[in-house]
């Protein structure tokens, strides 16, 4: 990567960062693991790597926005995430957030 | 503010901490001061105290996608800053990136 690169780089994260609370928030309102979650917000325009992720949901479960139970019906117990009614307050108030920003960078010259 | 007030405004702030980057690089097509910056930004819904604002000039002039000069002709010297090309070209592809992100979020349930 040369130096330009990493400067655009560095701020295309930076704008990512945010985004991928929201889409998590929003996809396990259907219930699901991680792995799961990983591939489909690949597909849906979420670049997130597995070691963004899951400490992303481990962060989001200690503050109450996601619950999670273990599945333990497989050989390999998986922990199973969901969507909490804080969470869904949350997500409320961040697409809330996102369109008035939204509206902003179109305001802009 | 509660636990939870600080749990949202935690995840606001990240949402929000790219879009400062978009609205410096496209208010400094117009060339202006760091100050007069500020409270364009505040007027145009981008919420950024001067404490971030300022060292995110001095970052985006050292990465060059911003040019400052010294504006010596008051009593206090001034810095004066206005975006480069490259900045342009930053600013191109954080605009497209948004708009896809706009777009994926959009798309979720």
């Amino acid at each position: 990567m040369t130096d330009d690169e990493g400067v655009l780089a560095g701020h295309l994260q930076e704008l990512r960062r945010g985004t991928v609370v929201v889409a998590a928030l929003a996809s396990l309102r259907t219930p699901g693991y991680g792995y799961a979650l990983l591939e489909s917000l690949a597909r849906n325009g979420f670049e997130v790597d597995a070691n963004t992720l899951y400490p992303l949901l481990r962060r989001l479960e200690k503050q109450g926005l996601l619950t999670a139970e273990w599945n333990t019906e497989e050989s390999r117990p998986r922990k199973f995430y969901r969507t909490s009614p804080a969470g869904e307050q949350v997500l409320a108030a961040l697409r809330a957030d996102w369109r008035s920003l939204d509206a902003s960078i179109s305001d802009l010259a």
